[in-house]
C-alpha cells in the first residue's frame, strides 16, 4: 500500500496557513503561557490522493438489493427490543438477540459473556482468511422521554422526513442501525460467497451508555485472540446529510474527578451548615474550595498551573502536522462559533491554532459546581461543604494517573491537603495512524464512492478506545456510510432512503460500502 | 436615671481579659490583615448594678392571676388562626383579628394598613401620658410540615413537656405567644386602672417571615407620629430554660447579592452548555466566576480584599468596650464551638477577639454556589453560566450601598465587568445604647425579678431594626420574660407553666413583668 501524501498548493490553503501561524496576542499579558505545540513543517494531507478501492462485488450488491426489505426488518427487530442499560430494561434479552443473530449467520463461536455488570456478547467467524477484523459493537441505548417523541421510540417506524424516509427509534443511529446494517452486509457476503474475505471477532457490550465500566472484563476473556486481529471497526454513520464524511483517528483521554472542601481540623463547620453571620469567626469551606480551585489555573481560567502538567504531552508528529494542514481546508471558525454560540475563542485564537489546541492542549474544565443554598431568594448560611466536578482532557502522552497525581500534589503543596479529590472516571488517549492498512482501506472505499472523508487526527473529546489501540495494540476507526442524528435525544433517526438531492447514503448503499470495506481489508493492496 | 457602670473586679474576669487581649498569631502570615478593632480601656459593664425596678402593681398582678385562663385562650385564639405569609394562608384574617383585639381593648385608633404586599395593622392608645411606647409586632408565621409535629401546628394544645406545660403551635414563640401575652398585660392594666401609664403606638406587619419587604410602607403612613415615641419594644421570650436572660441592643446590617458569570463578548458559550472537551478553545464562565470571587478575599477566605471595605466601620466606643468586657464573663468558646461543630475559630482566635469579630468585622460569606451539572456521576459539559449567592454582614457605619458599590468597583478594576451582581436584600445595622431610659428601665425590671440579663451590644446577625433606630431615631429592644423554642421548626412551643426547678417564667410571670415594664417606662426614675 502506498502511503501517498499529495501536495496541495492552492493559494487559499497557503494563505490560511500563513495567517494562522502568526503569533496571537494573549488577552492577558501577565498570564502564564500555555506551551505552544509547534507543528513540524508538513504538506497538507489529502485523503483524495489515497487510491480509490477498485473492487466490485456485484453479486453481493444484487443480494442486498433483493433482500433490502428483510435487512430493514432486521434493524427494526433490534430497535423494537428495548435495551436501556441505565434502567436495566431488556438488556439481557438484547444480548441474546445479538448472540443468536451471529449464530444464525454462521459464526462458529457465540457466547453471552458475563461481567460484573450487564453481559457482553462474543462471536467468532473463522473464514480461514489471512486477515482478521475485530468489530466493536454496543447493544445498549439511552433512556427515553416517550412523550417527546413524534413516533414511539421503540416502534421503529419509517417516518417521512425532509431528508427522505428515516427509521425513527431510540438506538436508530446510536448504534443499532449502522451495526445491524454491517451484519446485513456480512450475511449477504456469506449468502453469495459461502464465506467471508476476513475472519471476524466480535465483542459487543451492553454498557457503553454507562461509560463502558465492564468492557475491560469482556476483553479479559479473549485478549490473546483479539490481539492477533489486524484492526478494529466501530460501525458508525459518519456522513453529513450532504454526503460529506469524516474519519476520526483518535480521541483524547479523560480524567473526571470531584474536588470537595468541608469543615475539619483546619476550620469550618464539620457537620452541617451554620448561620451565615458566624462567618466573622468561622472559616468557610466554600471559600476554601473557591481559593483551592483558583490555584489550579491562570486568572483567565485557560492555563493549567499544576507543575509539569504539560510536560508529558507527546509533541506533534509529522503525520499529525500533515493531517492538521489538510483539515484547515475545511475548518471554519465562524461556523463552529455559531454552533456553540461563542463570540470568540480563547485569546482570540483562530484557524490552525484552534485545531492545535483541540488536539494537543490538556484541558481542566469545571463541569459543575455546587454548595450551600442554591434556590431562589435569600437564605443566609455558612455551608459545611462545597463540591466541584472537573474533567481534564488528556492528549497522547499524558496519563490520567499522572495527571491526577500532579493535581493532588499541587493542592497539597498549596496547603489544600484537606480538599478531597475523588476520581470518577479516567482513561488515556487513543491514536491510530492514517498510514495503517485499516485506515488506508477505509479511505479507499470512501474514495471509490466519491465521498472522500475529512481526516481528523484526534478528537478533542474522549472515548475508551485505548482498549483497542493501547491495550490490544490494534488500529481502530469508527466508520461507515450513512447519516443519523438525535443520539441521546428525542426523535433519534437513521436515514434509510434519501430524498432526491440528499448526498448521504441510504441503507442499500451503506451496506454495499461495508461489503467493500471487508473485501478491501482482506486485500488492501488490491485497489491500488 | 443614672447610667451606672459597676466595676467588676473578680480575679476570674481579670484573668480572662488578660488572656484574650494577647496577640493571636495568624495561621497564614502572608495573608493581608483584617483591621484590628481595638477596644478602648473600659470596666466591664455589670447589668446587676442597674437599680432594680421597685414598683409593685399588685391589683394588676391579681387581675392577671384571676384571668389567666382567658389570657391563655387569647393566645390560643391567635395561634389557631393560621397566617402563613409565604403561602398567603389566613393572613388578612389574622390582621383583622389583631385589629379588632386592639379595638376591643380600647385603642382609639385601629386600622388595617394596606401595602403592596400583605397588610399591616395600626393601633394607637392615647392614655394622655407623657411618654409613648411603640410596639413592633409581626402577625405572620412560617410554613409547617404537619406530619413532623407531635401536636397539630394550628391546634395550639397544651402539651406536657419536661420543662412543664407548654403551648405547642406554629407561632407559639415566634411571635404570637409573647405578643398576645403583652396585650394581655395591657388589658389587665386598663381593666384595673382605667387607662395605661404610657401611650401606645402599634405597628404590626404580616411579612416578617418574608424579610419585611413592605414594612417601610407601613412606617411611611405614620412616620411623623411614630418618630415622637420614646422607644420601641418587640415582645420576645428572651429567657433560657434556666431563667438566664439576654438583651441584644443591636444587629449588623446585611447586603445579600448574587454574582453571576455567563458567556458573552469576553468569551464562553452564550446560550447553553457545550461539550466539555471544547474547553481547549472556549473560555469557561465557571472558571471566570471562581477567579472573580477569589479576588474578593484573602487566600484563607477571611479578609475582604475589596479596597476600603473596612474603612467606614465605626470604631468601638467606650460603651461597647464596657459591654464586651462584661460579656466575657459568660462567653464560652468551647460551648459555642460544640454547638456549631467547629474545631477552631478563624486564626485560632478566642475570647474577646471572638466577640470583637462578631460585633465589628464585616463579613463576606458565600451562602450558595452553583453552575453546570450538579448530579451524581459523570457528565462532561462546559456550562454557560455559574452563580454565587453571597452575604456581607455590615457593622455600624458600613452602609449597604457603599459596600455593594465597592464590590462592583473592585470587580471592574480587576477586569470582571462582565460578572453581573444582583442585589436581593440590604439594610444597615441598628444600634441602641444601654444608657437609654428604655434599656435601663428594661434591665431594672429584669433585676427586680432576679433575672439580670446578659447584655450584648450587637448581634452578628441581622434584622431590619434600622427602621426604628436609624429612620425613626428611637431606641429599640426585643425583650420580655419567658422561654420558647422551635421557631421555623416542628413542635414550636412556648412555656406556659414551668415545672418545679425550671427558672424561666411562666405565662403569669411573663405578663406581670410586661406590666412592670410599661410602668417603668412611664416613669423610669421611679425605681431608683
Amino acid at each position: 500500500m502506498k502511503q501517498t501524501v499529495r501536495i496541495a498548493t492552492t493559494a487559499l490553503l497557503a494563505a490560511v496557513i500563513a495567517a494562522v501561524t502568526a503569533p496571537v496576542a494573549t488577552a492577558n499579558p501577565a498570564a502564564p503561557a500555555r506551551p505552544d505545540f509547534v507543528l513540524p513543517a508538513a504538506e497538507p494531507f489529502d485523503a483524495a490522493a489515497v487510491p480509490a478501492y477498485s473492487g466490485d462485488h456485484n453479486a453481493v450488491y444484487a443480494h442486498i438489493d433483493a433482500n433490502l426489505e428483510q435487512h430493514l426488518a432486521n434493524i427494526q427487530r433490534w430497535l423494537r427490543q428495548p435495551s436501556i442499560s441505565a434502567l436495566d430494561i431488556g438488556v439481557r434479552d438484547m444480548a441474546e438477540m445479538v448472540r443468536s443473530d451471529l449464530e444464525g449467520m454462521g459464526f462458529q463461536e457465540t457466547a453471552i459473556v458475563e461481567t460484573d455488570g450487564h453481559p457482553g456478547v462474543w462471536g467468532f467467524y473463522d473464514a480461514g482468511a489471512e486477515r482478521t477484523l475485530m468489530l466493536y459493537l454496543m447493544y445498549d441505548v439511552q433512556p427515553v422521554d416517550e412523550e417527546d417523541w413524534q413516533s414511539p421510540p421503540f416502534a421503529a417506524n419509517l417516518v417521512e422526513h425532509e431528508l427522505g424516509k428515516v427509521l425513527m427509534a431510540r438506538g436508530a443511529t446510536n448504534q443499532k442501525g449502522p451495526q445491524r446494517a454491517l451484519l446485513n452486509a456480512i450475511e449477504s457476503i456469506i449468502a453469495v460467497d459461502g464465506t467471508l474475505p476476513v475472519n471476524l471477532m466480535i465483542t459487543a457490550e451492553g454498557e457503553e451508555e454507562l461509560g463502558s465500566p465492564h468492557y475491560p472484563q469482556i476483553i479479559d476473556q479473549y485478549e490473546d485472540r483479539l490481539s492477533t486481529a489486524d484492526g478494529v471497526i466501530f460501525p458508525f454513520n459518519s456522513q453529513a446529510p450532504d454526503g460529506g464524511a469524516s474519519l476520526n483517528l483518535g480521541v483524547k483521554g479523560i480524567l473526571y474527578f470531584e474536588a470537595e472542601a468541608s469543615g475539619g481540623d483546619w476550620g469550618g463547620p464539620r457537620a452541617a451548615e451554620i448561620h451565615g453571620s458566624y462567618k466573622a469567626i468561622v472559616d468557610s469551606p466554600v471559600w476554601r474550595l473557591v481559593q483551592g480551585l483558583s490555584t489550579l489555573v491562570s486568572e483567565d481560567g485557560n492555563t493549567i498551573l499544576v507543575p509539569g502538567y504539560y510536560d508529558s504531552v507527546r509533541p506533534p508528529t509529522a503525520e499529525e502536522a500533515s493531517l492538521i494542514a489538510g483539515l484547515l481546508a475545511t475548518h471554519d471558525d465562524d461556523r463552529l462559533k455559531d454552533t456553540f454560540k461563542v463570540g470568540r475563542w480563547i485569546d482570540g485564537m483562530s484557524g490552525e491554532e484552534v485545531l492545535r489546541n483541540l488536539i494537543y492542549t490538556p484541558t481542566l474544565n469545571i463541569d459543575g459546581l455546587y454548595g450551600g443554598y442554591t434556590g431562589e431568594g435569600v437564605k443566609t448560611i455558612l455551608p459545611h461543604m462545597a463540591t466541584a466536578k472537573l474533567d481534564s482532557r488528556l492528549p497522547v502522552g499524558l496519563d490520567p494517573d499522572e495527571a491526577f497525581g500532579r493535581i493532588r500534589a499541587h493542592l497539597d503543596a498549596k496547603g489544600y491537603e484537606d480538599i478531597v479529590l475523588r476520581k470518577l472516571s479516567s482513561y488515556p488517549a487513543s491514536q491510530t495512524s492514517v498510514h495503517t492498512p485499516l485506515v488506508q482501506a477505509v479511505i479507499g472505499v470512501f474514495n471509490k464512492h466519491g465521498a472522500t472523508p475529512t481526516v481528523n487526527p484526534r478528537l478533542a473529546g474522549s472515548a475508551p478506545f485505548y482498549q483497542f489501540t493501547e491495550r490490544l495494540g490494534l488500529p481502530m476507526v469508527p466508520t461507515g456510510f450513512g447519516f443519523g442524528t438525535g443520539a441521546h435525544a428525542p426523535n433519534e433517526f437513521m436515514l434509510i432512503e434519501p430524498a432526491p438531492g440528499v448526498g448521504a447514503a441510504g441503507l442499500a448503499a451503506i451496506e454495499k460500502a461495508y461489503v467493500d470495506m471487508l473485501y478491501a481489508l482482506a486485500a488492501p493492496d488490491r485497489g491500488e
